[in-house]
């Protein structure tokens, strides 16, 4: 039996339809994309085969453009070997290289056109957890201890100014050690978290801390790499909202703060000029009791923002005109 | 004390080095890449730089063209952790990864450049070993009953065409039911592999069995990648050849057979039209007996093939070439 004989009987045993399969064309550095692209032209699902068209387009142009050495292309696949092995039920540490990339911010910003005058959206971050408790206006979703007083207020818009009354908030943040609740080992509840309602004339209020800035995961590949990219692993210090009111794009967004030395670097390109704000160090004891602080004679910081959101309609019309 | 304060007390205790950090700029789907360029500019080494310079823009230009869903992107970094978490010691499902998107051949055919009439280099593949036995020549490289038999002979030739004596050649191939030695649980010793010299006049001849196609493994998330883009799992038949001589550049290459179905649709890309060869069916008992194979009423395949090795010289003046 010669070679091919023996390839068209193990074919058959295999049950391999060859009726698709293009042309044969050499295969060189140059013509092997459109080699790949023929190979994956037969993907049933059109837009799987337009993501890997242009997937496999940008690879290859990246190994070209490089001269990528094989010693090089191994050492990606450790990296990612490794990274994936990092891994676990709580721990996604490919979801910290896309960040650390500036990919989660970039697919943000696209998946989430707002109209003008709207509050800009950002990541939203691994720290997010369903269990937080619900809150009344102006009470403290931090427990006493846990950092600089911090007292957060506004209202929740719409796009012709209106308020929103019943707009669900989610809020959580880093303490002052920079570390949220889920990130401590003996956490039995939520803490520096806590859903509130937007009251009928649509405002909110609650007592929180001051958020600090903290460094991603430095024990795994990325914060390896960032070491070799000359990077430091931080994040601004922020405040995590989001917000749902029905008929309205649901919100996911953070606030930072003026005069912190990380924004300009954050490691995870979280950032928007727009979201970040400018807060009041309050001094009076008689304000602070009156915001309900239980040691109203430390002071506290006033950080007020309303929050603008687009209705349902306003973003499918948006995301209709940027694809016609 | 206000955030911004907050944030310089910790930046103090990380130590971070804030004086190369680029001016701000306001992230957008349209500026980030600049930004993460920008970020990435203080990495002390000149090519990590440029790589992922390059990196990033292919990236950011990928999510850009596919307008890539949220959706879409944690299908892809859940493939991602998946395929990390199928590696182990013994195998590298990234490597698999890079192979069926032609990565590996790609990156392959870049850092092998030949000048004319040399020998096309292709993947080395997954099951080189370096436990192979040594043989003289003539010898089997398979045991009795492993597959169909198969004679290969030739001569390692340089640019000139003369004969290059003492090349060590490795060779290695999947046996009759399409699997390498190391593919079997019980494997005692090396089986379908081994290691030649070639002769005084530049010679070689070593029986074999003919090498039948496979499938990569089927039972991970690349496997299941190919599944949803509409291909098949497996490789034509061939036989692996790698050729070392003091002052020539090593030659990793394999041989393909005319008339295997799976030559234009090889999972990882590994054919070059110049590696496919045309066999002869032999059915003479005395030819057969001449060869030293066992049973000589067996019909064997006779398979000639030159190799054409580079000097060193040769391959560096060719890279500078194309550099310049």
């Amino acid at each position: 039996m010669d070679p091919g004989e023996a390839a068209r009987h193990a074919a058959a045993i295999h049950g391999t339809d060859f009726s698709k399969i293009p042309e044969f064309k050499d295969i060189t550095a140059a013509s092997i994309t459109e080699h790949v692209h023929a190979i994956n032209s037969n993907c049933p699902d059109e837009r799987t085969k337009f993501i890997f068209k242009s997937l496999t387009t940008h690879l290859h142009n990246f190994v070209r453009e490089t001269s990528l050495t094989t010693e090089e292309w191994m050492a990606a696949l450790d990296f990612l070997k490794a990274t994936g092995q990092k891994c676990t039920d709580l721990r996604h540490e490919f979801i910290l290289l896309s960040d650390t990339l500036g990919a989660s911010s970039l697919v943000t910003a696209i998946n989430n056109p707002k109209p003008p005058g709207c509050t800009e959206g950002t990541v939203l971050g691994p720290f997010f957890e369903e269990d937080a408790h619900d809150f009344q206006f102006g009470e403290s979703i931090a427990s006493e201890g846990r950092g600089h007083y911090m007292y957060v207020e506004g209202s929740i818009l719409n796009t012709k100014g209106e308020p929103i009354p019943g707009a669900i908030i989610d809020t959580w943040e880093s303490d002052g050690q920079g570390k949220y609740d889920n990130q401590y080992e003996n956490r039995t509840g939520p803490d520096c978290r806590g859903r509130l309602v937007s009251d009928a004339s649509g405002k909110y209020a609650y007592r929180a801390v001051v958020p600090v800035p903290y460094g991603i995961p430095d024990d795994g590949p990325v914060a390896q790499l960032l070491g070799r990219l000359g990077r430091h692993i931080y994040r601004p210090g922020h405040l995590h909202v989001q917000i749902n009111a029905p008929g309205y794009e649901t919100l996911i967004t953070a606030l930072y703060f003026e005069g912190d030395p990380y924004l300009t670097s954050d490691a995870v390109f979280g950032v928007r000029n727009s979201l970040v704000v400018k807060t009041e160090l309050i001094n009076d004891p008689n304000i602070a009791r009156s915001r309900g602080f239980p040691d109203p004679l430390k002071p506290h910081v006033l950080l007020k923002q309303d929050f603008v959101l687009p209705t349902v309609e306003e973003v499918k019309a948006l995301k209709e005109s940027s694809t016609s």
